[in-house]
């Protein structure tokens, strides 16, 4: 029986996910962690339920992906490595290079490094782990996986700045957006739900995760993403600012003795949610939390929402369906009531008492105007389906 | 009969207005220019016509204000500078201090000179023409009325930024907005237009000059606004970005090898229309000329106005009432076409035969369910009103 891998490697760490064909079931999972320093481990988790983690070095993505290799023998996952039909990975930077998923050879492998200044932490560490796989499984082909592919279709209108063309000219400096295996995955997927063809539909997705973005789709196509030249942009985030006027930056940077690299850094990793309540990052810990700028952030973060799908409803011209998903969009029923309670002048009639609970689902009244859906991720899911369609699987 | 004195002073001009009561006629109009450079003018506009232009050097606020009474008597515009009652001054910072305008004496005149940080080349100016007023019309009421006032009425909201919170307590780094002026007076007056109380309405004002800002007023107070902690952010305009993700700035930075001032310098003056078109930062240059360059910086510009004002019917939970206002929004048909179109989806009707020319009018049908008109603003009046409220001259 042949069996896919979907890879998602991010800067120090590493998970995975086998499939099997052609019913798409998950039968082994796991992740090697801290890839590279000290007190990296791997995991493995088999479809009885069994877990096994090994404490161990693993100082390169090469190491990773061997030790994966040997658990999926090890642990009778498959009886030979042949029976891997191919190996998906998920790549935050493709650029205007990469249109779409595609199959990954020697020539364009490189391509996944150079683009390495727009990802400086990401696209390098995929890189390796393809080039592992390339190694270890020579005759296996490799697919890539873009955050940035689906959002490829926007027009310049949307996708420049305005800034001095010539950057857009002598380095790409554009709007990229990120999500986008996320965002197609939702759309395609609240499509069925709706039993319409999403060329019919416009859409708005909302990936609400620790990194999130709201993102436009219109003929199935992304049209606009809150995301931009990098994923600081758009909404407040868990610890990343989203947008902010630059003058403010200059400011602080003024005040604190900041230099450039360190200002943005603070944007990433102690602004938003943290960086307004200053107690946590993660929404869950403020829900219930009675300091005034722990509710404060989770306002401020509802009114960002609230404020790009406004947004985006006026540049698709109305729309058709909403969908929650990642973490807080899967999970955060207040933060999908606030949203919804912002739309009811537009006709959005919210089914309160389906959102109570989460799972896949509408949380819309039969007869609202805006159709609203919990539609729960699956990116690895649409990385094995990449696969199968590029490697020719089926 | 009693006279009010406007005054806009710029980082190096200085506009006047010369008003009688209680018709609120203006009775002499003109600037300083080039104040404290080389080549400097001084002008004054009769009500009958006549224009004088000398060339002659200003040092200083203070010699322009005394060009300017000195013509005052020259041309008998007044008898008697006993005549001037008060002397009102456009403001553009007032931070957190500010919420209305204000009668000036020596001590708020020092808060005008320390909020220079948010105003670097403008609050000194003001504050010196401010202070040569006071030494030569010692016994006139001179009154601030500041750009940032009307926007006071924000909720944190809207107008903190996901940034670490201590940077609002130690600098008061927030939003401020601007144009806060022309708003109230194009607000006010479309209520006026509509027979309705502005507190009934909810309304978006574009105020689309060469600084462009988008404002949602609610129950005749400002809602949110576009531009930020500077006048840098928001729409795109003239010569200034916008929002801009700060990481493309970083990137930039660094291929560029720009520091933070340089980089901001670009933002505000080679940015925006002039930017992205390459060619000018004047929408009557752009307009019929057919470089692709130039209609897509056109078609851009239309954009971030109607995903502005989208933001601002979701915020508001729905609007009664657009505006345009300021140079482009009064005389570019273009533009105001482009944006009522994007909202035809919403019930609004435009009436495209009346918006072809220019003038106060309303430019939608009388059944569109957005009420849209031109309100050509009048900054300096709304400051002649100020100063009559605030030194109780009516």
């Amino acid at each position: 029986m042949k069996k896919v891998l979907a890879i998602n490697s991010g800067s120090s760490s590493f998970k995975y996910k086998l499939f099997s064909l052609p019913d798409e079931k998950v039968i082994a999972e796991g992740m090697a962690d801290r890839v590279g320093l000290d007190g990296s481990t791997f995991e493995i988790k088999l479809e009885n339920g069994e877990k096994h983690v090994d404490e161990v070095a693993i100082p390169d993505q090469e190491t990773a992906v061997k030790l994966l290799l040997d658990d999926l023998k090890k642990y009778d996952v498959v009886e030979d490595l042949d029976e891997i039909a191919g190996v998906g990975h998920r790549i935050v930077a493709g650029g205007e290079d990469f249109t779409d998923s595609a199959i990954i050879d020697k020539d364009n492998l490189q391509n996944i490094f150079d683009l390495k200044e727009y990802a400086p932490l990401h696209n390098p560490a995929e890189g390796e782990g393809i080039k592992a796989f390339m190694k270890l499984l020579p005759n296996v082909p490799e697919v890539g996986v873009f955050d940035t592919s689906f959002h490829q279709t926007l027009d310049p209108v949307q996708y420049l700045y305005p800034v001095p063309y010539e950057y857009y000219e002598k380095y790409k400096a554009r709007k990229y957006g990120a999500h986008g295996t996320s965002v197609r995955y939702a759309s395609a997927r609240m499509a069925e739900m709706m039993h319409k063809d999403v060329k019919d539909l416009k859409m708005i997705v909302c990936h609400l995760g620790s990194g999130a973005s709201i993102t436009a789709v219109k003929d199935g196509k992304s049209f606009d993403t809150s995301m931009g030249f990098s994923p600081l942009a758009g909404i407040m985030m868990a610890t990343r600012s989203g947008d902010v006027d630059p003058s403010l930056l200059q400011f602080v940077m003024e005040k604190e003795n900041l230099n450039m690299d360190q200002m943005i850094d603070i944007l990433n990793h102690k602004s938003g949610l943290l960086g307004v309540s200053g107690i946590s990052p993660d929404m869950r810990d403020l829900k219930h939390n009675k300091d005034p700028r722990a509710q404060l952030a989770r306002k401020m973060f509802i009114n960002r929402i609230v404020r790009y799908i406004g947004e985006y409803i006026a540049e698709l011209g109305g729309v058709d369906a909403i969908a929650f998903t990642a973490g807080i969009g899967e999970h955060d029923k207040r933060v999908r009531r606030g949203v919804m309670e912002a739309f009811e002048f537009m006709g959005l009639d919210p089914d309160f008492d389906a959102n109570e609970t989460n799972g896949e689902k509408f949380i819309s009244k039969p007869d609202s105007k805006i159709t609203v859906a919990i539609v729960p991720t699956d990116e690895e899911l649409m990385i094995e389906r990449d696969v199968v369609r590029l490697a020719k699987l089926d």
